[in-house]
């Protein structure tokens, strides 16, 4: 909590920076000092054991993220951009599990520092919360931060870069920190937003506040979250920002641990990873497929094949690694196209990036799973020598990932089935892609999804029962599921 | 193929006694010709081996349905009903997988017989396949190659009723006879067809040919099919017949082995079964929800409360048992309605019956084997004592669940994938609705989806490629994925 409070102050200095009013200012100091001092009671009682069990490690992280939800919201009520509480817990949330979907029609009535928390939130739910203060706290020698990590990191296995989990939680976070300070410096030296573009569609400039421009994108595309700060989101970047973003986003879709063994020279070994090759595979792969559908219909979209071209690697980049950045309105696209984005909605990029949906890694193995499980049919005596990322495929990690991605579908329909109940007004009705496609983007962290949630449109149309339920269902999919569960189970509190 | 010949006969005999045009007699005349000939030939190598590996019983049953399909589908053709093969083929699988999507837009063109051979397949289908099965594969000692369909579709108690297999099969086959006459009878015994709304809404009026409409009615429900042969499916049948029918179509969803049970006089053991149990609380709870969902509306549905609950009772029996059948437009209904008929889309009724999905069973294990991964987390040290149907419930089968709902999602996206590549016009195409709907009602063997496939409509509106891959689909909804992925397995065919 106390971290909460000091992560605050980023916000309070932007706020201080372009001078606004007071009430923006005390929107963070209130919650800070709040966080600071309940923080601070809490430290007082020192508990006896000082290790954790694996089920309250993982109670502990859905816990935690519970409470900076909590928190996080107040300074929008506070400030008055977000006056009712459930939106700002939703739009938090949303921040917080770099989803990026907003209950806001109109996001040019919020402040800059509103906007600031907004995407920093991003940029610190990305690599995890508790990762982040994994670095402060000191490590203890039974595992109990390799239980902090399992829960909050994406993905099925947690590689240890380094043999102690402190290190290897450094070593991540300066990565993260080096990636997001480089597309700043690309970003600054080119052109960022078409200005022109945006007075010609009856906004202001945004001229100025390059900085601060690119950071905030820095911030959204780091932890593929996808809040956007100018109208329609990534419309009226230059092409060369756009260009720039789909890269990096790329770049943050891939397992941080590539990156460490670049740095320690083994290049041979990232291209040795099955994971990876995948994941070149499908971006290729679906960029062309999308790429030719979308030049089928030029006309009708009123693309020029530069544009087409453009559109659709940035859209890729940007809904497979479950970012929801968009340049353009792809619910117009044709239906091939948006099947591949709903499929990539459902696969995300890899495991171990800042990026959510199931993770290539649970769809490789899912595949291999299967194979195996055809061929021991055909031969009852066959003995599985399948391998993955050079690791003997266990049967257990391969059950893993197959009762997870049926959950994943209990939980994607059961939300659908929950936002049904959601009446507009008696005649008119959210539709099944609407409710569908909202219920998978935020299970799988994207943000826009198709129709009614589009990625020009908001969430703002949802009631309140809605808004809960799908700041739950970011939260449950941010965490994968199980911390989630096991904080809501009665049995976890019990002794054992 | 003898046994398709002589099955062949009894639309032959209906063709005869309405006295239709030479070319309908000659429709079925030449493929039962053709059937006996080639099926002769194939009689005469004997082959050395009697026994059957398992991996061959379930390419044979895969191959079989193939066959049958290929052939059924040629009396269509020869009368000029459905003139395009494909069509054909789409029809006679969706006949035989008792799917019941038609791609016909206007039923009243077919001829007696046609209709007939329609709905038989439903009947053929239903249980037909259950006896290759059952005979073909061997009895295996530990009861696993029996365990929870993972051949077809005898369901956990089928190994109970009787120690060989094909007195099991007879048995099964009775009940379903018995159950088929029994309808045939209560329909007979009330008014079947509202002949005066039928003319009132410019159609002939139907009368006379009670019996074959009743055996018609009886055929679609007892193999849970739902192919129609007067307008608008059974929006025209009497309150009493659709009383009757939902009734008769909850009755043909139980597992077949609990009416064995029963007819041993053992009611009780009836109730102790879990999966029983969960259907009888599905229906319950999905009946109320729809109803007072319905009854919500009332009005802008143009329903009396009798009709709400009697169309509600309908519908829900028809799409859970997967048959098809519909009294009204669901399209038509509000969205919690339809998000119900979803989710049973998905599920199915139980196992062991004539319907399709995933089935209740796989649904139970799924969740228990969900609370044993959570306590497993929350204790390490946990044994699971799950039971299930009163066996202890193993590892192996709940992985095989979770990885067959897996695959059953994969395939479902895929089949979504291929359709949304039908173009329908320059400007026009099918939503991700009717796509995903229409593969859902596809690999669940249900027929109607919704929007351009809903209960009133047709899939005549796909192209030749979008109606092979749902024929396919079908396949592999019915034969429960496996067989047919053996069967397309190159290594299934090599020498072990």
């Amino acid at each position: 909590m106390i971290i909460e409070g000091a992560l605050m102050l980023a916000p309070l200095i932007v706020s201080f920076i372009y001078g606004e009013e007071l009430k923006y200012k005390l929107a963070f100091i209130i919650p800070i000092i709040a966080l600071t001092v309940l923080g601070g009671l809490m430290l007082k009682p020192k508990p006896k054991r000082k290790s954790l069990y694996q089920k309250e490690g993982f109670a502990l992280v859905a816990l935690v993220w519970i409470v900076m939800t909590v928190f996080g919201a107040i300074p929008f009520v506070i400030n008055g951009d977000i006056p009712n509480y459930i939106d700002a817990c939703f739009e938090i949330m949303s921040g917080f599990t770099t989803t990026g979907a907003s209950i806001l029609k109109d996001i040019t009535v919020l402040e800059h520092s509103s906007l600031f928390w907004r995407s920093f939130s991003h940029w610190i739910g990305g690599m995890g919360i508790l990762v982040f203060v994994l670095i402060f706290i000191p490590e203890s020698d039974d595992g109990s931060s390799m239980h902090l990590l399992r829960a909050e990191s994406p993905g099925p296995q947690v590689g240890k870069i380094a043999s102690k989990m402190k290190v290897t939680a450094r070593i991540l976070y300066l990565i993260y920190l080096c990636l997001t300070v480089l597309e700043v410096i690309f970003l600054l030296c080119g052109p960022l937003i078409n200005h022109d573009a945006l007075t010609d569609a009856g906004y202001s400039s945004y001229e100025g506040d390059k900085l601060f421009h690119a950071l905030l994108t820095s911030f959204g595309s780091a932890g593929t979250g996808g809040f956007g700060f100018i109208p329609n989101s990534m419309e009226f970047m230059t092409p060369y920002a756009q260009y720039v973003i789909s890269i990096f986003l790329l770049i943050f879709g891939c397992n941080f641990g590539l990156y460490y063994l670049i740095l320690l020279g083994k290049i041979k070994e990232v291209f040795r990873s099955e994971e990876f090759r995948c994941y070149l595979i499908i971006i290729v792969s679906s960029v062309a497929l999308v790429f030719v559908n979308l030049c089928l219909r030029l006309e009708s979209l009123g693309y020029s094949i530069e544009e087409a071209f453009r559109h659709t690697l940035f859209q890729i980049a940007s809904i497979m690694t479950t970012t929801g950045y968009s340049t353009t309105d792809f619910n117009l696209w044709p239906m091939v196209s948006k099947m591949v984005l709903i499929l990539l909605m459902f696969t995300g990029a890899m495991a171990g990036s800042t990026a959510g949906g199931i993770k290539l890694s649970r769809i490789v193995i899912a595949v291999k799973g299967t194979f195996i499980n055809v061929r021991k049919l055909i031969n009852p005596r066959y003995v599985p020598k399948a391998k993955f990322e050079g690791k003997s495929l266990e049967e257990k990690t391969t059950n893993d990932v197959f009762s997870f991605i049926t959950l994943y579908l209990f939980i994607l329909l059961t939300a659908t089935l929950l936002l049904s109940f959601d009446p507009i007004s008696d005649v008119n009705e959210h539709g099944f892609f609407s409710n569908f496609s909202a219920s998978l983007a935020c299970i799988s962290n994207i943000g826009p999804g198709f129709e009614a949630v589009g990625p020009y449109a908001s969430y703002a149309d949802y009631n309140a029962f809605s808004k809960l339920i799908l700041t739950f269902t970011m939260l449950i999919g941010r965490l994968e599921i199980l911390p989630v569960l096991i904080l809501f189970n009665p049995r976890a509190w019990k002794r054992v």
